[in-house]
């Protein structure tokens, strides 16, 4: 049944950002910063940081907001911001050129692919904004929270770590916390209202995040965890 | 830490009716309908219903506006409210007193005694109907979502049997999401906008649900399993 309720302002296909000629060469000059071959690198991502540390995965950044200002704001932390659309990781990619952030790698490829492009154990925690919500119930196997999804994240994630989630989308929400409870997941936190919400520090915010919020709309969050460790 | 978050029209003690003169006499003469020593009636339920038919407990009822419907429009169930308060109880019962239902006793009783008064597998179905959400967090213990309480739901029901949760309060909500999934419960429906959910149909408002919505207030719903039957 498809989310009949709510408004949300993802659009339904997959966002699209008009296509733009400075992408595909800039991506071509800095190997230094972005993969677009990720396979070549499973088990072997902490080498492409000046130093290892807990590495953080953001699946569909979009334009990079939220994974630009959490690599700035956790300089003791490793991310990957990861994109389907060229357009936008290149996005991502001409912040990164200017900050050249020792701790923020980009990579060109498929959240549905992520097995291939890391080894069990090489992530520490995954992180979900305001994903495409596939509204209709024949599309769900794309929703990012469906359960061979969840497998993905669970196959890369070393034990006890974290997927953060949030959403704008009533629908989509809905429909993550019953996936995520079914999988067995540990929840440690929902907020159904994630901007009003006193427990909540440090929000770092999405561009999505940002334009909805400011429009009056609510925000939920969901973290957890597939596993808990004694 | 205290549910900062929301407005909610639920008071912070528990809703104390004014006292009425008739609600202990009428008690007294009715015993046919309400049991005010239930740990007497412990595995024979049953017994008190014209017919054996699978058993729905309503922990909290008030006024007693959603187990008359359900026991109305459900012919095929018996239904017990239970309330802690004798004139919310004694409400119930003027109603029944009227109308007779032979597929409706009443409890006055309290909900943390429940393994006093109810056998393993006697009870198919529990319903929370906007319990008190006691919103601070050294009251967290009393909220009826709380693990002990999960408890003694878990003991008296039959294997697969559902618990039904509805609230107004978004502090109490989220609280019970959580607590729910942490206990092992499985999720079957949640609901972020039940009045404006396409996927529940024939839902039965209680007294507090009709103030609060028609105030434009949104009321949430979880329906969860404390075990899935194969
Ligand atoms: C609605 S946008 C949200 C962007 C950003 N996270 C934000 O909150 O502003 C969803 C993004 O996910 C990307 N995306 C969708 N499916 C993906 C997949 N399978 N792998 C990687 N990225 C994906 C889209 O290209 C799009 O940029
Ligand atoms: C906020 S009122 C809601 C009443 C009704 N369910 C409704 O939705 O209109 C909560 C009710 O739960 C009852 N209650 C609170 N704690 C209880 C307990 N431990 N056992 C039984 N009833 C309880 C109160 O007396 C009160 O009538």
């Amino acid at each position: 049944m498809p989310f009949g309720q709510g408004r949300s302002a993802c659009v339904i296909i997959t966002m699209r950002l008009r296509n733009k000629p400075w992408a595909s060469p800039l991506i071509a000059e800095h190997p230094e910063f972005i993969m677009t071959k990720p396979v070549d690198m499973q088990g072997k991502w902490q080498s492409r940081f000046d130093q290892e540390r807990p590495l953080y995965l953001e699946v569909g950044s979009g334009k990079g907001q939220f994974i630009v200002n959490m690599a700035q704001q956790h300089p003791d932390q490793n991310f990957i911001a990861l994109e389907i659309q060229e357009v936008a990781i290149a996005y991502i990619l001409r912040k990164q050129v200017e900050l050249q952030l020792p701790n923020l790698q980009l990579i060109l490829g498929d959240g549905a692919d992520l097995t291939d492009y890391f080894e069990p154990e090489e992530v520490t925690g995954v992180f979900l904004n305001f994903s495409d919500p596939w509204p209709k119930t024949k599309h769900e196997k794309r929703r990012l929270t469906y359960k061979t999804f969840l497998d993905q994240y669970k196959a890369i994630m070393k034990r006890g770590g974290v997927l953060q989630f949030k959403t704008d989308n009533l629908g989509f929400f809905q429909f993550s916390l019953v996936s995520m409870n079914n999988y067995g997941m540990h929840f440690d936190l929902v907020s159904l209202d994630l901007h009003h919400d006193d427990r909540v520090v440090g929000n770092v915010e999405t561009e999505y995040e940002h334009k909805f919020a400011s429009k009056g709309g609510l925000i939920y969050q969901l973290t957890a965890r597939f596993d808990v460790l004694a």
